[in-house]
């Protein structure tokens, strides 16, 4: 399949042209023409790199690219990461926002689909854009706690709300931010990636539960849902790699 | 003594008028005329008040105050923060960048000092200043880990780079975004507060150390010095009141 | 009626959103829960908030707000009245531009419609917004000072343009700043609430009229028709104060 | 004498250049290229320019130009001036923020001096310079309104403060927005030109005494200083041209 | 006919307002209030508005006006210009990026017609704006060529690019810019008027063609079409006055 | 001699960093670290970079270079250049203003001292910069014009002022905007790089002369006063290599 087929799909997909941040949403380092395989990844690293070239593929999709802001100079990490894409005709393709709000693979609807919550309203501004998504249900925060610490490793969480969770919201990465907005909007339990310093009185004086599931792992959900969409919907080679960084 | 004369003091001390921030540096909620006591402590929360109201103190003085780019609405727990304030005569005076940057009282300079390295460049860039610093030493990444662990509690590292440690710096609180400009000053050894997700590769691919003790933790050595710089210099009475995070 | 609902009447009626300025439209300071009395008035001052209480009210509204851009400190007078609102549960609610500017309740429909003219066309660019309207007519401008005369007090003109006018123009407050755009659009005549220095060679190099009724009788059309709007939408007591500052 | 003469004379002395703002400082009109007579006056207005030239000048000089922000279409009354202007070979000179802010021939240190009151500290910050003074004095509230109502007709005041008044500031034109300023800083008495609708709550909050001279009164002080100058320092004929505008 | 509807019938059909740039586009200088001729021109310069004079017309039509970004001093050629203007009643209007981009009068549809290419698609995007067209043929380089230097004289051009022409983009004036916009969207040739140091290597690293037919020439087209349309929609006198400036 | 030590060299001499352009001057791309030869070249394109490789340099010098702005995107030409250069570990380093601007090694004070005139004062104001230089002398404009065409081809001029030259100044590259502050300097003779349609009416309605030595070539004398620097300050092999536009 040519380059320009796959980038064009994702590019629709994602709609990644509503999205005006740092990060270069799209194709981010043109490589070969021809795309036979892709892997999907959460960071645009060294290791990424050379387990993607291990595995044969053209592309690399990652949520973390490797341009935010616009490139200045080229040396150092980025010099050695550049230089190894381009001497292997890798190409990068970056989705970093339209890849947490996505509806459909994003990683907060899946979040929330994972704990059996439809994802009903847009959540969590963040530069101007909705990220995060909330949704309503009649359970137990233990319970909650528990489908998801089957899931995931090295859960943490700040327990200052009510014990029964009627709304629920999730922010992928670090989104603690959005503990403001969560209480303002009655939301009983947030689910978020990355703790941070900042949570904790945030939660504390708003009197609500916050969920950390960790910042890589959070943002594993929407490329594992791709990895399955490049199969079908492209008919392409497709695997996802996993480097988790320990947060 | 009189609240502008205390005010004017740290005003002058700390030099808040050279770094314009998000945050607002000096005084930010005015309270009784009068101070007779300060207590000194990292985030402006509602623990942070009440146990200042019980130690009988007229003023707040925090790293983390209560104004960020300037108050649009007074409700939820800032209305809840602000009328405890008001109603108490409270003063609230912040000192955010200005208390990381500081040569003598600053996290980042006394950081250093704790593990007998002499603060000798201003280093990591951060909305354009320099907000901590590097200096030289001889010695082991194990020995100054040492060091930090009978410090510290709930500390982590990236042990990526060199076993001998000839040039190290700090940034209190979130620092991982100066290991770029670390690596690129021959920084063999990054401290900082709080770890990050995104620290992981950069780190790695740049084959540097970094260790983390903690965001709270980082923070609190600039405010135990002006403790005691509050007591011998304006002759009033101060304490410390420690609330860790956890983080 | 829970204050929430309060607010999200006014946001809607006042559609709030469609005004970015420095002035904070909408909530600015959260008070009781239940809202049972409205006092309305032009300016957010000590005078209104103690005679609101005297009132028996729980929200103040008013046209000039206390947040103007931000709020960087909490000192002097705004202490002064942010203690006395929080102290005592009042919550402030502020419209600025949306209620110059409102088709039906705005101030400037109102003056028209009391020297029974139409409003037809938004008039009076202000800050990217039309604030004003202006309307036709076949009046003297002697009949139209007659009518001003007999509703406001100390009523002032610069009568630099015909006799006969066709065309009127409304700007509340300090609309001097319209006289150009009045000319342009065939404006005969334009009333406005604040006298200024700079009207007078404007109005006489551009040949027209202008009316000044006064900086706060100009605007205390808008609040009056929403004492009554309150009453029968809402179904709450409501009550209109009346402060002159002289202008 | 030559234009580029007169206008290096007025720019250095002035100094022009360090006030950056909407208004264009220095020349904003070339005109003849041998100035044998300038009229001063506060607005640049038809009547300025018609007797200027019945005054057989070349040059107005005068506090408010035409130019604000940068011409984006010559039409209407800036037409009718330009062309006077143009086909008249006046010269038009402008000193906006420079004539207020001047230390010996500005508006402000003028009035101070008028009341027996040395201009000590810059005062009045308006968009990031200091336009007026203020000074230090022991006298009577009634003392200083004598001496102004003897010099000044029309004028109002707001009678808030102390009877005493031990430091007085000087804002020419509208200068209400320094009230709050004028309270931080100690000041018992602010004297400014136009009154304003948000003085009166400003005034009576801050407990705070203010005096208006008239916005047209308050900025001639200068201009006649600088009558003197022209002939004195320049050796060039000058004269005022009063044209009061009533406020 | 009078000036305001000549205004309107151009500000609506090239749609002016759409365009947001440094150039003003509509009405730059007021002239007499009827219109009875109107000359068109590329550049607004003393040479055109003396022939304009000898014409007998009351407005000049320009691409080049005289107001970019707003004037902040009336002085030099700008003094020399506008006097003239205005002391001949001359009116000016200017249409800068409208006319470039106009789907039936633009420069750069009419380029693309004369060697009977269809504009299909907008392109070149230049400050957020497309200015001109992309249209699809089956041509020799040599014939096109041809064609052009038939309509114009001193062509240059860079043949980097493929013998066989299937598309073709236009863009007036200075258009290399466009060249790697050119590239991305499959173009064999961009036509444009200057030619210019930067275009060489861009050309030659994108193995494209580019032909220029000199700055001058190519703004003439779109003039040339609003002669007829002036006489045959508006019914008044139109006359291309032809000043060439050798690039 | 290393790579740090060479950057070191130019940006101190150059003095890169007063220059905030959206060029990026300095390193723009990290080559090999020991460096050995330098080429010296205007533009940064595949020709100049093959010519580097087989001239066996190790860094490329260049004036415009490949990073404007910030990239966001790496493909196309711009992929071709950089995979180039890091393939074959070829550093990058740009000078753009900073070397229009030098007063010994800079384009505009070479230019004037080839035609025997001292660059006396800072000239030509660009984005906030002044890039050239102006000097006195007495020359006929005959005599200038023929010392340039024994140096350089394909020269142009507009000769619509004073046959005698007392004031020159030069401007390399694009250099007409600098026109109007030519006349208001009283300069006689504008020297500059590549000629514009705009300059034609700006020239004229001036009555000033201006002679275009093409884009290119005003741009190479800067580069060959480096290679001299380069091998007399650094010891290091140095060339300068020659690619003409045609402009």
């Amino acid at each position: 399949m040519e380059l320009s087929e796959v980038v064009d799909f994702f590019d629709t997909y994602l709609r990644v042209n509503e999205f005006k941040e740092d990060a270069v949403n799209g194709l981010q380092v043109e490589g070969e023409e021809e795309v036979e395989k892709i892997v999907f990844c959460v960071d645009a690293s060294m290791e990424s790199f050379v387990r993607a070239l291990e595995a044969e593929a053209n592309m690399v999709f990652c949520h973390h690219g490797l341009i935010w802001g616009g490139i200045r100079r080229v040396d150092g990490i980025l010099r050695k990461r550049l230089k190894f894409l381009l001497e292997n005709e890798l190409s990068l393709y970056s989705a970093h926002l339209p890849l947490d709000a996505h509806r459909e693979v994003g990683n907060n609807a899946c979040l929330l689909r994972l704990i059996e919550v439809e994802p009903e309203e847009p959540f969590g501004e963040y530069k101007g854009y909705k990220i995060g998504y909330a949704g309503y249900c009649d359970k137990e925060f233990e319970e909650i706690l528990e489908v998801l610490e089957e899931n995931f490793e090295n859960i943490g969480y700040l327990k200052f709300g009510k014990d029964k969770v009627e709304k629920v919201a999730a922010i992928s990465g670090r989104g603690a931010f959005a503990i403001d907005e969560a209480k303002r909007n009655n939301v009983d339990l947030l689910i978020t990636g990355e703790m941070e310093h900042s949570a904790y009185h945030l939660a504390k004086d708003n009197e609500i539960n916050v969920i950390f599931i960790g910042h890589y792992q959070s943002e594993t959900l929407g490329l594992k849902k791709l990895v399955n969409l490049a199969r079908s919907e492209l008919g392409i080679e497709a695997e996802f790699i996993d480097i988790p960084t320990g947060l």
